[in-house]
């Protein structure tokens, strides 16, 4: 139960003793956050979004299915089939959460939570509020009903909460029904059934249970879980199966194009990255690499949001991506971030810290209102006025989602590999890092994501490796200083900067990334987007709203490629924020159209434009304010 | 039997007894289509789609499923639950086809058709394949499984065949069909049940049987079955039911804005005007107004099309008008026709007639392949090379539509009123027109779509109005002339010009329509044409296809509004077009874009570019040569 550096395993990914990552996790509670930021949203996500969740799955009788499967409640199953997930994912949001902040009343919550849950728990290890009583005799009958994907979300909890609590009560439930699955499925000369889920997310549950175990059997069956895919096993009733949708339209080794639901396919690939990590089979890396090349430079939105289809929550064809449609699940920008994460530990690669930085702020972060109790599903990059967040859904996959992914952040800042130190994310704070037998004392300071000017100080003396990610984001102009010497120019956007020296405690690293408002374009076949910019700052992508603007105008404003951009540091504005503002030439007159939808070009525009302004916020900060138009791309003039 | 003016009614509504309807239609059997552009169509429709539309309703089962009930089959019943409604609308086709041309082996087929369906309907009347033998006790369990809606295509195909052959046979089985449903559906005081179709057209159908037969009873079923709607009779099960996507969301007289599945809409709206047209209800009339404005000037494509979400092959928000993923389907766009042609003759209004053309010469007419052999199902505005034709559907509703609206076009051109004539559509040939106790010929040449010059010949003496359609989409320079003499200037742009005289056998009208290529711009809200233009003549709409153009070019070339278009007649292309040409400038190089989805704009464009020629075809004519890139919308410079 502890990894090689004697340290119980604390972060969302234990792969410490994967042989085929290259990097490993620096545990979640080795981390303090202490930034401008994120720690506000942090706190937030612990004292308003997971006891507001906790309510809602008392209120919508997602615990009490439990109850009535332990004979506690007389009352019919209520909700989805698949409404276990979401308290699984709350008892993981909040052991993540307590990992880092006492707080007696959660944890009480989640010993309750835990009681209920393990009394729910079959003889053989069945666990399963919907397939309970008038419904056991239905078990493992239709492979769409989430009983493997439950599965997995407990199986991650119980992680979760083991590294939380260092209790075994949670995971005690889950190696019991990992067992009983184990038990069911199997290769065919087994003698068990083939099948698999049809919503991947299993897998991971799975190879993190083999991680905090060391069980084996549980790598392998997720590994069959995997195998099995694409095969027909599944069967072709209601033309259910063998579909993109569920992941199983081929082989998983053969997959080079991303589609179907989108949180299947990315949950399959973390999964994937997952196993991969354990046992370095490289036709699976390969088909990870063509799929998240796939996903980047053909299907995925601006701010890293992913889906492009309500038909099915799914990606669309290649270049597919409308803005006001878009479907950009908040789940699926957290499914690519998990998988990324994974995708970093085991290459290294900076490109996979920048999608996850950028997914960070932008499709993920949009999912929550500043006052952390309202949610988007949908993530779109335009809208009318119309999508609001809401408090709480039938299908409530993204609330807890949100909610585990902002507890568990400190676990994504920073890797290590032999006697070097990844800083993924400047987000101040300090760390102790455990790095063979030492263990490396890190503080960062800086005013990220609003400035670009972050300063690191070294804690602790010694001869190893820093690693500073200089963003996929940053133009010219970097610069790196240790103790005030200037290194030289830095001209590695989108890799790590290597700095190997005789650290002496007190030494500190400023680095400036300058963060000009970058002007962004996007390939001519995405027709919406032809003749327009997004703007973009540091990690952050910008928006207009209506409430700052003519909200006609917002249709038809055009942003001279000339224009000076001019940013101002807000703090009343939406908890503070960096607003752009640049002035911008009117386009055609909205008011002419009120009557009609089409109209014969009327001549040669002959008028010379006035000029005005044109104010824009970071993306995720949308929707807070009165509900109004917001756009996303800009005319380019 | 027959209408006030002695004859046998024949076309597609008869409201020639409809005391709401201003417009009284010409029998489509009094008029003889000797057009360019239609007559080879009509022909193709006769000789080459009904024929082998007739092959796959049997190779599909779709005949067989009626002989099954009939025991003279022991097949199991074969594809979905609304098939018969196929065999229906190719019976209607080939009826109206058989009413303008003779043809011996297309009668016995529908002779054949007539007697294997009255073989399958039960001695109460009840009549649907799907809901027989082992399925019989679910009549009427569920009603989203179309048994009204393929009795309305029943109805609708026994009054074509009636007024075809004068044979009463399928006429008997409908009335008892008709009879049946209405003994067990009707208001609640009459202890009948509560109920009506997920899916429309039983409305039509049922005062289409009203007109032929004079039984008052079926327009009040048709009425009730209207009134239902909207009063949460159909029950919340599976959500199904209280959806904007059966139409069942509020009550008919309520709505204001045109949502939900795109066909349904449609339908039951033509089904609503066809009751006005008999009852006089304004809070109907009202309705339908709101619905066809919200439609045309908010959720109608340039082609006419309707339907912008595959999911749910439904309307979308206002201005929500994606082109590569419209949905539009063909049956839509026919819906649409049929719903406009009873609003014009319920108001005499040239907007419907204007509608109807360009749904007519585009949305629809892109539906059917130029050899008349395959179908689209969808009608996207833009296209990658994939979206093909096909040779039929396991949901087959468009082809049979397309059949039976060209092999009945004859009967969509002439209306009349007291003692005028109208002329609608200019389509050459000849029509023997019933006005009071006269018969009236008149005789039209031209050369329409290709061009806008058409005489109108008198053929009878006597004093009556002749009132043209001066298009919509006509600009100035419109002229008409009487035996030589022009009448002015016209500048009735959308309405018809009436001319009253004492006519003379031999007098000549002729009409000149200019077309020049017009440029349409489309409201700024439809975010994907913004700075972009559709060039449409006349009637038509233009697009470009990859196989005149460099692909590459058509997502980024710029058309100035100042270019100068050509226009050339190609009789080798094909089967004869007007294609345009236009030079434009070159955008952004595509080549540049191999790799990335994203990048930041470099710079301004120093080059000038260098012009380059751009050809369109008539949008309808897309997709008849190899697989390639299309657009409608090209930037605007």
């Amino acid at each position: 139960m502890t990894d090689r550096t004697g340290r119980t395993p604390g972060v969302v990914v234990d792969s410490s003793r994967s042989p085929y990552a290259m990097l490993h996790p620096v545990p979640a509670d080795a981390v303090t956050i202490d930034d401008q930021f994120w720690a506000p949203r942090i706190r937030r996500n612990r004292e308003v979004t997971l006891p507001s969740q906790g309510k809602q799955l008392w209120k919508t009788g997602r615990f009490e299915n439990f109850l009535r499967v332990s004979g506690e409640s007389d009352s019919p199953f209520q909700g989805r089939f698949f409404n276990d997930s979401d308290v699984y994912k709350w008892i993981e949001a909040a052991s993540w959460s307590l990992l880092n902040n006492s707080d007696p009343d959660l944890s009480d919550q989640v010993d309750e939570a835990t009681a209920i849950i393990g009394a729910a728990q079959q003889p053989d290890g069945y666990l399963n509020t919907y397939f309970a009583l008038e419904r056991a005799d239905e078990r493992w009958t239709d492979f769409d009903l989430h009983e493997m994907y439950c599965a997995g979300h407990l199986f991650q909890a119980a992680v979760a909460h083991h590294r939380a609590t260092g209790s075994s009560a949670l995971l005690d439930i889950a190696t019991r029904l990992a067992d009983h699955i184990g038990s069911v499925f199997g290769p065919i000369e087994t003698g068990k059934r083939s099948g698999t889920d049809g919503h991947p997310e299993v897998e991971m549950g799975l190879v993190e249970l083999f991680r905090v175990t060391g069980e084996r059997s549980y790598l392998e069956l997720a590994q069959f879980l995997v195998d099995v895919r694409g095969h027909g096993f599944l069967g072709d009733a209601y033309d259910r199966y063998g579909s993109e949708y569920h992941q199983d339209h081929r082989p998983f080794r053969e997959m080079d194009e991303i589609v179907g639901h989108a949180v299947r396919a990315v949950y399959l690939n973390a999964g994937v990255a997952d196993i991969y990590a354990e046992t370095g089979e490289t036709a699976l890396l390969d088909a990870l690499h063509r799929l998240w090349w796939n996903m980047t430079e053909r299907k995925m939105y601006v701010s890293g949001g992913i889906g492009s289809r309500y038909e099915g929550e799914a990606f669309g064809d290649e270049y597919e991506l409308p803005n006001q449609l878009a479907y950009t699940e908040t789940c699926a920008a957290i499914g690519s971030m998990m998988w990324s994460w994974r995708m970093l530990l085991i290459e290294g690669d900076a490109r996979y810290a920048d999608l996850f930085e950028l997914q960070l702020y932008n499709a993920m972060l949009a999912g929550v209102s500043l006052d952390g109790e309202t949610y988007f599903y949908q993530n779109p990059l335009a809208d009318e006025g119309a999508h609001r967040r809401q408090p709480w859904f039938k299908t409530a996959c993204c609330p807890p989602n949100v909610a585990r992914t902002l507890a568990s952040l400190s676990g994504y800042l920073y890797s290590v590999r032999d006697d070097a130190i990844y800083i993924h994310h400047y987000i101040a704070g300090e760390a102790r890092i455990s790095l063979g037998d030492r263990v490396i004392g890190v503080r960062q300071t800086g005013n990220y994501p609003w400035g670009g000017e972050i300063a690191i100080s070294v804690e602790t003396a010694g001869e190893f490796e820093l690693r500073l990610r200089i963003p996929g984001w940053s133009g010219p102009g970097v610069t790196v200083s240790v103790n005030g010497a200037d290194i030289g120019v830095v001209s590695l956007a989108g890799s790590y900067l290597a700095l190997r020296r005789t650290w002496n405690a007190g030494d500190v690293i400023d680095l400036s990334l300058p963060m000009p408002v970058r002007r962004i374009e996007c390939h001519p076949a995405v027709t919406e987007n032809v003749g327009r910019v997004a703007l973009m700052r540091g990690p952050l992508l910008y928006c207009a709203e209506a409430i700052d603007n003519q909200a006609n105008e917002l249709l038809t404003v055009m942003l001279p490629d000339a224009a000076m951009i001019d940013t101002t540091y807000e703090p009343e504005l939406l908890g503070g924020v960096t607003s752009i503002s640049v002035l911008v030439e009117p386009g055609d007159s909205v008011t002419r159209w009120k009557e009609t939808l089409f109209q014969r070009v009327e001549g040669l525009n002959g008028d010379k434009p006035e000029s005005t302004s044109l104010k824009l916020i970071p993306y995720y900060s949308w929707a807070n304010r009165e509900p109004g138009r917001m756009r996303v791309w800009i005319r380019r003039k």
